[in-house]
């Protein structure tokens, strides 16, 4: 290229006036206006419109008709005001044009699939396959920028915190974190296999044990998963570990960097310390352990009221150990239609729950189908506990207790954005804490919340030995907008406790030396007092970008079936490789589910 | 933990006398002086003197001699200065003591393996076992901190330089890296594996084509190669690209690079430019293409002194087309006995070279088994060739261009270290630059010397047709003491060129089609002029640490059969995990190589 840049197409103002100028960029349009051609040039950091004059250079003007969209071009010009009324407010560099007095063709381009800064309609998969022209556009490529700065922005924080940032292995070993690795078969050691780390969690309680103090990554992590939409079988992990420390101290560090977070990319004011709600006030009153904050709509156990009533629904879902529950929908009684409140059951299926019952506090009184069912005591009491007044709708649900909640929380998320509660600028930030040790598994064997690692809370290591499933934790979500974006806990630094929970989850001393024989060994040597946590990296950037799709922040995204669409990965290799590897294909006919 | 430490145990000073202050930390350890028992305890920051004093805490004290090497304490105590005379000049905290009130045993240790701040003559295998323990050593830990610090910079460099770091996928597709690819199986698509990347490099060509102008990234990188001492599975590469430049942007961006960290880690001026040698004449001058410029010992070519020789050697060597080359050694005859000179030749038998001759340049006459068959015309040629004094040595290597190159290298670096001309404090920079686009493969056809990507420079163009190894290239790579740290090239941007390229490399059109198929797409939506470079973190990291071990600068290294022996990875699977990947191992017998 001859025409090497002077200046980027957004940075010319109406200062560089008369100044002789190059520019480098891609062919946004071009537009014909009597003889006079203008085409918009972009590249990453604007757009300048560059105006092919026959008066000021004629042989440029005579093949500017012959410029496509994307062609790759550099032009050589002078920067000169637009003339009177034809500024632009909305472009940065909308006060001035570049009049072009020679040109240079760097690149041509095929007409593309799809008009780059306009893909939104355009179907998933083209917009994939062309995955370098969807990120040519405005929008991706900013969310790519934007999370390249606030990853450093990250970086710096811990940085600036004395944490050490550590290269942990990508070629590991099998970390039992509750989802399938992928593996990797290995040339060297035939019949032995890799795992992807699904987290650098016993590489981070190494570090904590070498004495590091304060370690941080920004971690690529894997989970062989069936991918969720917002799920992608890598991901990238804020993965950190202090030493002598406790709950409270990583959890203001993190506060620390939200803070600067909030500070930095929003100019918000982040108050600090953030809101604090145990996990079993979290299944109470949200029916879920990461409650969306921004609206209030708390759920309230009425099951006291209808121990003995007359409504069979409410008593017998009492009697069979489960509970009743209502949401107070605070003056929605004329925002709802009998379909909406209808609609609510269907809407529950999904967790298992068989209806929702519901009654509009209207103006002439309750309307409802199953107020009749209830005594004057049992109203009365009801209304009082939920503060229920003209103008409200109350919504039940009555069950076990499970369903109850994943019920009426789905249901609270579902109303709020209904009804119109929910602040969609908002990032509201809370902690959920004090979590359980265990929970049950199938078969009514305690599994781990967290994961193996994490330590009882010390006033409830005695449960250990006789409630296990009453021991809590000092573990802590991070939760923003409903979605946890980060989790951690205090662990386990005493050798002879990580056998003990080992052994109570059912994991024989064998498995225990196989699996986590290292960590058992290095737990004898001087371990400190450590806890940490880990960010999901992926999710913060889709909340603070308010997008839905995991894929606008990700730069090459797979699919829901794992494959990339732009290189065609995973694809099928040659017999000779495998063979190095010791493996062959054993493929079954799928079945039909 | 009751006692949290209001300092780290590197932070105590004079000033600080009087305070009462807690420490946490590991004990180094015990010394007992007459009753008065003395730790030292340690952390990442540093070593503070703690005493156990019978009169100051009779209960710590009674407890102080169960503490034993690597035991977890936290002490609070009153900073005193050391009396007169006991102050250590050599630790920050030299000029004061603790004299602990009272302490809490935070966990304790088993005899370590080996002492963890000496474990320079342990067995490397014991080390990697335990090492954590490894890790807790003050070498190790600060070369990790160097290690994340540097990182650091390097980012901060290229972030504060516009550049965007943008995570590229490591579960891809084959590149076409020359090495051996590790493959992951895919669940979701039987049959097809992943392969993890061994560079980004079509990523990074993508992101260019996708307008992104400038990225980075501090990238994983892998290849299944069978292991050198220098070598690991997993290795991190500082990865970048630049849009609408030539060869001297990418030189001159990471010449800022090093020039910065040369300032800020080792207070040195690097003085720029770097110079620049070309490919040709450093295969001339060092024969090879990453020459140690720390001293001189050209090679210098004396065929046409021996063309006619009646030495047979030399002029057999020639008319077979090969090459009789030579160094000075420049006032080495002192130096070198009889023994070292005839030690030469064993040394070079790697590289197929036959034998090194030599003349010692005595006060007596030269002294040589070789001079006899000269003539006086080609003693005198040879020795106003070579600059030949009195005191000099000349040595020789005669065969094929390749194995004199490689020869005459080896020997070079080894004959500088053993006569002490290696500055090991410097750090020596240089570019090699012109590289030919092809070399022969052992069929004689062309293979890419970089890669296919690399574009051949506009003026050899019109060679592609007639004469492929004649083609030189922009690319460059940069070299440190010898090293190749790192290396890059202006890459093709035309589909065209690319297409021819590949052909030349005997890639059909399917073949590029099933592995390159997207970037020969993406180079027609307008792909602008583009070039890269590539760093190897690891190397760079060696080479600043002054250690010849890869495995000082990698947390969590791999040995040379590439298995963690913290972790035992790689492990054998469970037969449903390989199932459910619709592969089987095919295990055959070992050959006895």
């Amino acid at each position: 290229m001859k025409l090497k840049r002077t200046h980027n197409c957004g940075e010319l103002r109406i200062e560089d006036s008369g100044k002789d100028i190059v520019l480098n960029g891609w062919v946004e349009n071009y537009r014909d206006h009597g003889g006079v051609a203008f085409i918009d040039l972009f590249d990453r950091w604007g757009l300048t419109q560059v105006v092919f004059d026959p008066q000021v250079a004629p042989e440029a003007h005579a093949v500017a008709h012959t410029l496509r969209s994307q062609f790759v071009i550099a032009i050589e010009g002078e920067v000169r005001a637009r003339p009177e009324g034809m500024a632009n407010p909305n472009m940065d560099t909308g006060d001035v044009e570049v009049y072009v007095k020679s040109f240079e063709l760097l690149n041509k381009s095929a007409t593309p699939p799809f008009d780059v800064q306009h893909s939104e309609d355009v179907n998933a998969e083209t917009r994939l396959v062309h995955r370098y022209l969807d990120l040519r556009g405005k929008k991706l490529q900013n969310n790519m920028i934007f999370r390249s700065r606030v990853t450093g922005m990250i970086r710096n924080y811990f940085l600036g915190n004395d944490f050490v940032e550590v290269e942990t292995p990508i070629l590991t070993k099998s970390t039992p974190e509750g989802a399938r690795d992928y593996l990797v078969p290995s040339r060297v050691n035939p019949g032995n296999f890799y795992a992807l780390p699904q987290s650098p969690q016993l590489f981070k309680q190494s570090l904590m044990i070498a004495g590091f103090d304060r370690y941080f990554q920004i971690a690529r992590c894997f989970r062989d998963e069936d991918l969720r939409a917002d799920r992608q079988p890598e991901f990238t992990q804020v993965d950190l570990e202090m030493s002598f420390v406790n709950r409270d101290d990583i959890m203001g560090m993190l506060e620390g960097l939200f803070k600067d977070l909030m500070k930095d990319l929003f100019d918000k004011d982040l108050k600090l310390p953030l809101p604090r709600i145990t996990y079993d006030d979290a299944m109470m009153k949200y029916g879920c352990d990461a409650p969306d904050l921004r609206f209030d709509l708390e759920i309230v156990d009425c099951s006291d009221v209808f121990r003995e009533s007359g409504f069979g629904v409410f008593k017998n879902a009492i009697a069979a150990g489960g509970f009743v529950r209502s949401i107070n929908l605070k003056g929605a009684a004329d925002k709802l239609s009998r379909k909406d409140l209808d609609e609510m059951t269907p809407f529950i299926k999904p967790f298992r729950g068989k209806g929702v019952a519901w009654i509009k506090m209207n103006e002439d009184g309750p309307q409802s189908p199953i107020v009749k069912f209830f005594t004057d005591e049992e109203s009365k009491a009801l209304y009082e506990k939920m503060g229920a007044e003209k103008g409200d709708v109350l919504i039940f649900v009555a069950d076990q207790e499970k369903v109850v909640c994943q019920s009426l929380a789905a249901l609270r998320d579902h109303m709020a954005k209904k009804l119109g509660l929910v602040d969609e600028n908002e990032l509201n930030f809370s902690w959920v804490i004090d979590f359980p040790l265990f929970e049950k598994d199938d078969e009514g064997n305690p599994t781990s919340v967290h994961h193996p690692f994490t330590a009882p809370r010390p006033e409830d290591e005695h449960l250990l030995d006789t409630d296990v499933f009453k021991v809590k934790t000092n573990a802590y979500d991070l939760v923003l907008n409903g979605n946890e974006i980060g989790g951690g806990s205090v662990r386990i630094h005493d050798g002879e406790m990580q056998a003990k929970i080992f052994s109570l989850l059912g994991i024989s001393d064998d498995e225990a030396k196989e699996k986590f024989g290292f960590l058992l060994d290095a737990l004898k040597f001087g371990a400190p007092p450590h806890a940490g946590l880990a960010l999901g990296l992926d999710r913060i950037m889709m909340l603070f970008l308010g997008t839905d799709s995991i894929r606008d922040v990700i730069a090459f995204p797979k699919t829901q079936k794992a494959t990339c669409m732009m290189t065609d990965a995973p694809g099928v290799v040659a017999e000779a490789q495998l063979d190095e590897l010791g493996i062959e294909l054993a493929l079954i006919e799928e079945d039909d589910d």
